[in-house]
């Protein structure tokens, strides 16, 4: 509900998309909203020139009281109604009358609500963008880092850490597009004034339309859209997305540094330690982005519940979207800024994912290599006896045959191919 | 995020929760913590009684840098680390190593929330008792209002508007019951340091633990529930069971009074008008209501799902809970303050609920005074065909049979029986 | 959890979508993943074209017992195992070995799902299509259907019902969209092997792939997307999307056939009455429509909750994913279904609309004509006192401009063009 | 959606209470209320006793056609009305007339859901019993089976594998006790007739009201609770509960069964065999548990969101409540019955469990015997250098004393009395 970071705000809500979406920052987003509004009916010949400039002019965040228009919104449900009334105030006559024109209090705050995303996208994608370098990275670096396949946890079949981290980079990169594209195409102006018809704007309605959406560089809707709530619910939807890839990522991040496992630690300087537990290395940067990650399920049911919108103005859920719209931003970015932190200085222990391997592992293979449905259940039958491997292949096959099965770095299939696929797509991605 | 209103606070997190919810309020309750621990260590004989004192003397908020505190936050993934050092410096040596002693940050952070849940919980219910009674006065007042009683939106048979509110009523009662049952027996003190055996307290553990408990006016669990998070989800779903209870009676209000309904309308002075559109008068109390209502279920189902903490402490889940639960008290809290507010200024127009009542809805009555299991058809094809339903009455019942059946106050059934009902569960409950 | 409708299927999971998600359908479903895999492997000369061709003859559900096979699954965890089994069984030696070679359970159920989600949305963008056709006719007609605008569900300015139909057609045609985009670029075949390396396919493992994926007419992944579920995300968010937007035509529809508004009424039929209230005309389809509707966003958030998957195959998450599919599909294919059904059939009353428009609506053009700051609040009080609209705009304004502001259909703003809009983006969708 | 286990349900729906809620249970639930009603208005002198029993002994749910009645449910939305009319034909005039008097389809469904929801809750609460007497089997014979803890899945101090049965048990035991509350008191019966007045009861409405619940074995309510649905927000809450509570047991076992772990490993025969890997031993019990488990948070944030009932019926909310309720009880319940699997045949390998162990896990103990404020920092230094905790703690410490503190089986605080507390509380729930 406020601008600093607070007590929990550099956990929960860490990076640049927290910034982005603080209370100034919405109203300095209503107020370009409003100065657009202005802009764009002195361009359709709707005001003068000069009162939309003046009003221009007065739409700087830093000139109004938050918590005093905060106050006054409860009386009318919305702080866009006090807004126009500040501005009003500020720019003065004859200019007053020119102001909000012809709009209504949920042009200004869906409107604004666009910017918002825009800028907290922005931010985002960014963060995005470097957790999917690193990926990338750490893809081409460890193509031949052979380590264990898990399967429900258990070691299956051999694969390449490389296999692993292009694995992340598709999930990150699918998620990162889908969130441009939304980005790019989906975030609209809204203007329609008091039921849609924008009837209080003459007869340039459209001409106003086309141009505020063009002042603030936001797409133009067929219609105004606010009882179609698709392009909220597609944000949010994609911030979802977002969300569960990137918990896939820390999640495998926290699994690979148990103390039992410890194939990966997190680098980044003195933190995770414990002032308890002096031995520990706590993964704070993928637990903070699992924290992040995990907001997304319930957040995004409350906007798609809240799409259900009455008639010309709904009763309840267009306020219903304000708070999750804004958490889901929040912990979406938070997410990506701990996800980037975490991947950009992820150390990789090869020789401790080499020896983990349990050569047991290679069961699937050797039983493949004996050949006949059943030799699956008489490989079993051995190991369950107590016989090594080796020996059952040995049993089975020529000596050479049997070493070939039993080395990991002969078994890894089409993996250096697939991560030349995930890197080819990586580069080439729109 | 923090603790003013802003811009959105007056509508969304409304009322006395919010200011029960704050980092402010947060810190404090973690200060309470560090303060009765080192009580109770006192009184168990495990540190000094100077020693306890001169902490708990330290123990407030105000001397402490919220967003300092929070910066630290993030080396370690929780502010109860960088509280504890800076509690150590405030007190100095030798009570330093006093502080937090054998404890976890987990063991504060929990119990701070225990303290911060009833701290809110007293806040909410006040605002909620306070809904239940304007609906308990409703109830009683309104006992000879004849309504139409409505399904799926259509009318169907009278009702009172006195039986109305006394099901608002039940419903809240209800919900306010399972709240109050869970602020009382269900927050409970945690204390188990490093993985919940007390270990680092040496032999007067369970000592400690009860008396800790005791300190902070908390239930005393049977075990550390660190990993065991039912009293969470507990909190959590009677929170949502309210706001559930609280959306039908707001929802009720909204619909109630639409223009083409008409039958009641927020007082409470000026609040709904808008400057925009002069003529209309929004039922805003009732729509914030809605708004802060409808955040519960996407927020209890995050909290259900973060249930599913790992082994000795969870490596995210315990992080994810804290956003959504302060969200849901101050959404859950802001419901109810807009709610009663609606209630304790709600005008009822008895007169246009007469007048709305649709003849047409008494059909049901006349069919079962004609008899027969084809009287519902008879019926139905009579007034398609354009009859009205008191010639129908009258060709079939003698017309004193039909003026009778006519007469929708003569057609309540146990209306007036199951409002006293209501009122005397409302007057004994627990 | 079956094929037939039983006791809540008409009501709960109307349509062909219930069809195209039986059991048999999944059934049927995994055994083209196996022919499909039969078929690519033969092309990529790995296995015997006769082999192939003798296991995609016995790929037929009505072969096989979907009840034993689901009983088998229990130890394993999933169906795909017991039923390679009995395939195996049906093709007999040497075909036996060439069944499901190189492939892993999830394989074929993950390919399987995909199958059944493009047979299900083609059936759903059948029904969405139909409503969506209803709206854009409604749309046209309606253009000069004057009614109130509603806002908060107050009466506000004048719309025409053509636009309001206009926006849900908008509505509609964005959530088709954006699903039939899933359907064309998102639904994908999946084969990796026993943890994504394709190693089990010998060096064929890429080719193999392409080939399966042509062989099922689904997209080929970059990487085989076993641990990365950002397609399922997408499918289960379009899916949540569509179901918001029908629900809030849906709801208008329940709205305005409310006894007291009575502007539209569901046709189609006797439905919708009731036997114990003759009067009664229940809008069903709106209503089942509804229901249907609301089942999205918790359905949603358990599939994006399951994106979090361990490794290369999830303990838990991914068979977490398969009930909330299969009910997202059948809840949001029921209310296309239920909500065509309702357009298709809905009947509009023009004279109830213009009979119900509250002169009072238009004290913003009054306002707005008598102009200067405070208009509005000396309207508003004007009316208060209990003066017409009329009076007061004849005391301001001249007569033949009293009466122009007057008439609610010279007050439409851009009504007209704005559904010509709607209509040829309608034509033009992609 | 049908009776059979079908391909899904003996992973995803496994158990009793997959039977206690087929179709054919829901329609026997509603008949035995229909039965119910009809007794308690012949107790009532409402109707004649023989007319009663009639219509009872009609009410055997094999005489009638589910999938015909589902069809006809269809019109009207929901399967009671079709019932009613085929129940009349069923007992002939002139008993016909006495069916169903004076109630309302709403009044038959809700009955029989709390009918149904009863029995499924006796089902599962003996699953959930099974299970939880198993973790106190755990509890009791591991006192002295030392292991790690583990905080953030990093190795931290001693406990004993008992204390972790413990904390299992007390989250079973909670959640099971929260179960048979709402069981006991919160399934009520529901008869309010059209719009809750009981008007077609004539003067006997509150007599039939108290049989009919006595009649049926639920609770008498208040109020009829058509659209007070606080207690199906109870009920899904306690599941949901439930589900997190078993969901924490559940993921425990998955982590411990990890190959690099492989400290516990679920039993019960064969299952969990990989036919393509025979090496591998899955924890198929945990895992299905978990997918059960994880479908509580969105199921029971849609009947959180389905509270918000219209007026006297709900248009739509009421049908959204009938899949998510019925896929909770089934999913819960296949949770249960899994994790009762899981738990009676755990096999638990205590010599792992203290091979396992990382001395390193001392370093909080050695810091604190050492003393001073920094001592945790000193010791983290000297491991970071490379040097033994059992060097460092003879460093700074006597042998004796180092000797002491280096054993983990004397580090365990109060795990042996918190293990008494944890079963004394269980022989002593209520």
């Amino acid at each position: 509900m406020s601008d600093g970071a607070g007590l929990f705000g550099e956990v929960l809500a860490r990076g640049p998309v927290r910034e982005a979406t603080t209370d100034l920052a919405w109203l300095q987003a209503m107020l370009d909203a409003e100065a657009g509004l202005a802009r764009a009916q002195a361009a359709a010949g709707v005001i003068a020139d000069e009162h939309a400039e003046a009003i221009a002019a007065a739409c700087r965040a830093e000139r109004y009281d938050v918590d005093a228009l905060g106050a006054q919104a409860a009386s009318v449900g919305n702080p866009a109604a006090p807004l126009v009334r500040a501005l009003r105030a500020e720019v003065g006559d004859p200019m007053a009358s020119d102001v909000h024109r012809g709009a209504t209090s949920q042009d200004i705050v869906d409107s604004a609500t666009m910017l918002v995303a825009r800028r907290a996208l922005d931010a985002l994608l960014d963060d995005l963008g470097g957790a999917t370098e690193a990926a990338a990275r750490l893809a081409d670096e460890h193509r031949a880092t052979v380590m264990a396949g898990r399967t429900l946890l258990q070691q299956a079949v051999p694969i390449t850490f490389g296999l692993k981290a292009a694995g992340w980079l598709v999930g990150l990169d699918e998620a990162a597009q889908r969130l441009d594209a939304v980005r790019r195409s989906r975030l609209a102006a809204q203007l329609g004034g008091a039921a849609g018809t924008l009837s209080a704007q003459g007869d340039a309605g459209i001409d106003v339309l086309s141009r505020f959406a063009r002042e603030l560089q936001l797409a133009e809707p067929v219609l105004p859209w606010h009882t179609t709530r698709t392009r909220i619910a597609e944000l949010a939807s994609a911030l979802g997305e977002a969300s569960g890839a990137m918990a896939k990522v820390a999640g495998d991040v926290v699994l690979l540094a148990q103390t039992e496992v410890g194939e990966v630690r997190e680098g980044g300087g003195d933190r995770g330690g414990s002032s308890a537990m002096p031995h520990k290395h706590n993964p704070v940067a993928a637990i903070s982005a699992l924290a992040g990650a995990r907001q997304a399920p319930g957040l995004v049911a409350n906007l798609l519940a809240a799409m259900e919108h009455e008639h010309e103005r709904a009763a309840g859920a267009w306020h219903a979207e304000w708070g999750p719209l804004r958490e889901l931003l929040r912990a979406t970015g938070s997410a990506a800024a701990w996800l980037r932190d975490c991947l950009e200085h992820l150390e990789v222990d090869p020789e401790r994912m080499r020896a983990n391997l349990d050569d047991a592992m290679l069961a699937e293979r050797v039983a493949g290599a004996i050949g006949g449905a059943d030799a699956g259940d008489r490989v079993r039958e051995a190991l369950a006896a107590g016989r090594s491997l080796a020996d059952v292949a040995h049993e089975h096959l020529s000596d050479d045959e049997a070493d070939r099965v039993l080395d990991p770095a002969t078994y890894l299939g089409a993996a250096d191919q697939l991560i030349d696929r995930a890197l080819s797509a990586h580069a080439h991605r729109s």
